[in-house]
């Protein structure tokens, strides 16, 4: 089997290991008889696959015990929804660091539901930097303010997690497990798992359990934190192939290191590509202010669209694939998330120092 | 490998065929050096796999073309609570048959977002039968009746569905495919996947074109029919295993006779039970009207408790797995979905004859 090089965004890489495993299992697991995603969602065996999933999540993330964790559908843009619907009461507002694609996306749907306003918007700043903390506006009665630590499409990361006097709600979807969480500032944490954690289909969401009581009793039972913290998030049919596959990417993890290994491997794979970046003389551009740079999704520019564009022909005869920017912003984009081989990058930089070369 | 006789209510049994598509590519999508569940969801490969899938559920559904095909996260269970949040405006009521447990879902979800009735309701009736057309009590003003065309706990169906002066919304997860929709008559035709359609993570919304206009922009994103219209249901990243799989599970269903072949299947399977049942001489009884049994959902008893566990503990013996009935119920209970081999069926009638022959 070839492997290509995979700096895909959305969905991303995964361990062969993982995929020999759910392979190897899909038509038989553990000699049942039957594959996990044709049992029942109450048998003993998912049941022991779906609690070492959250289990890992939690002894990952040092995630305190006054949080649940859940695991829920429709990735991070219904959790755009949720968070409001459950989080504000008549007269509560919320403010929003608005730093791209993604904070738009959750401010957008937070004004849908509710009170919100814009602590802080980076159109002024094209997008290429996080605020300060100090920069925020945060507003008297505000209940929380909603941050995205990482925007993926604009390339730039808070490079620390806020200390505010108000909770913070953040959308961690690509750096979740790459960073740890500071569970003090934090009333919710959540993300999709397509990135960091294994394939789509499935949303982790970290809560202070607090925040469920009173019961959201006034909303549809899918949408209420409560009803999927108090059945195990197994209030319905879970996701149990996304669930199963993100089980065995975290044990993957846990064995590599951790969080604070993963967390080491961003900071230096992405420092191979900025510092490539930083000493070509300008052949490659990087459009983000340095101290925010992402160490998960590292943009860059070259001379002129041209240019790119045969940077991007030439990098997939070599197997360096989905480099290509978000068709929003143009330019190239490496995503290397946890499961992305070192070998891949070194591969990438290689490229990358040879195309130099031969346009120099 | 051996495989088991799966009767399970919940996730469904698959074909081996399909499963071992799935293993086999698991690591490797037609030898692209990726998973399937590895690729960006704006891949070509992927745009395949998902607009193949579309495809299929619009030809074997026979679905006209003003109605949109949807695949959205959250099961069944989050249609409870979109359908009204889409479909009611202020003013608005629904009517609501309230069959089983799952048409009390879709009533308390509805009453949680808008003004809606119960049409009907089971409970008098203790749920063994379904409603007739005129039974229902359709008040003035009804945008729609809610309707679930199979019970799947309760082990009942409606025999035919109603031809009503009002839109029908209907819940179709665990008949889908299994039986012709009479398109005229409906608004909106949904259901979760993991009955008879694949693996859990994703539900069909089959949904008239003209609801979704005006759009409804006070809702946010991800629970807004237009958007997932509008952009193919891939507004956001979708559950790309899940519609894999269905697309599998649909082609398999193409290949072996359509719709028209599932609903002879399930027509003969489930009369090949019901008749053993009906001509034990009451060793097994069905708690369901004879006009109402469900053709997916076989539910039965036997004389006491103890008789019941002694029968599902032998049946395991002989490798028929998840015939015990909902906890809510109790008894047993015989899922015989698209998916679940003529043998096994066979295989559980023999064992059901040799079993009351042994008790006699």
């Amino acid at each position: 089997m070839t492997r290509v090089h995979n700096f895909c965004a959305g969905p991303c890489t995964l361990p062969v290991s993982v995929l020999e495993q759910l392979g190897d299992q899909m038509a038989d697991f553990d000699e049942s008889g039957m594959s996990l995603v044709e049992m029942s969602h109450r048998s003993s065996e998912y049941d022991e696959v779906h609690h070492r999933t959250l289990d890992l999540l939690r002894s990952l993330c040092s995630v305190p015990d006054d949080f649940d964790v859940l695991l829920i559908q429709g990735g991070a843009t219904l959790q755009f929804a949720m968070i409001p619907m459950n989080l504000l009461s008549v007269g509560d507002t919320a403010g929003h660091a608005v730093t791209g694609t993604w904070g738009k996306g959750a401010f957008a749907d937070g004004s849908a539901v509710g009170d919100v306003y814009a602590a802080w918007h980076g159109e002024q700043h094209n997008y290429a930097r996080m605020p300060l903390a100090d920069e925020l506006d945060v507003r008297e009665g505000t209940r929380y303010v909603h941050v995205t630590s990482n925007e993926t499409i604009g390339g730039i990361r808070m490079p620390d997690l806020y200390a505010l006097d108000v909770p913070q709600v953040a959308d961690m979807s690509s750096d979740f497990l790459t960073r740890e969480i500071p569970w003090d500032n934090y009333d919710l944490v959540y993300g999709g798992a397509q990135k960091n954690l294994g394939p789509a289909g499935v949303a982790v969401v970290f809560i202070r359990k607090s925040l469920m009581d009173p019961k959201c009793t006034h909303l549809p039972k899918y949408l209420r934190y409560d009803v999927h913290a108090e059945a195990d998030s197994l209030a319905n049919t879970p996701p149990m192939f996304s669930i199963w596959a993100m089980g065995l990417m975290l044990a993957w993890i846990d064995t590599n290191g951790g969080v604070a290994g993963m967390q080491q491997r961003a900071a230096e794979r992405s420092s191979t590509l900025y510092d490539l970046i930083d000493s070509s003389d300008g052949f490659y551009r990087s459009p983000v202010a340095k101290g925010d740079r992402s160490h998960t999704n590292i943009v860059f520019r070259l001379g002129d669209a041209d240019l790119e564009a045969t940077f991007l022909t030439q990098a997939e005869q070599h197997g360096l694939m989905n480099l290509k920017g978000h068709r929003s912003v143009g330019g190239i984009r490496a995503s290397v998330y946890n499961a992305l081989p070192t070998e891949s990058v070194e591969a990438l930089a290689d490229y990358m120092r040879s195309f130099a070369g031969g346009q120099a």
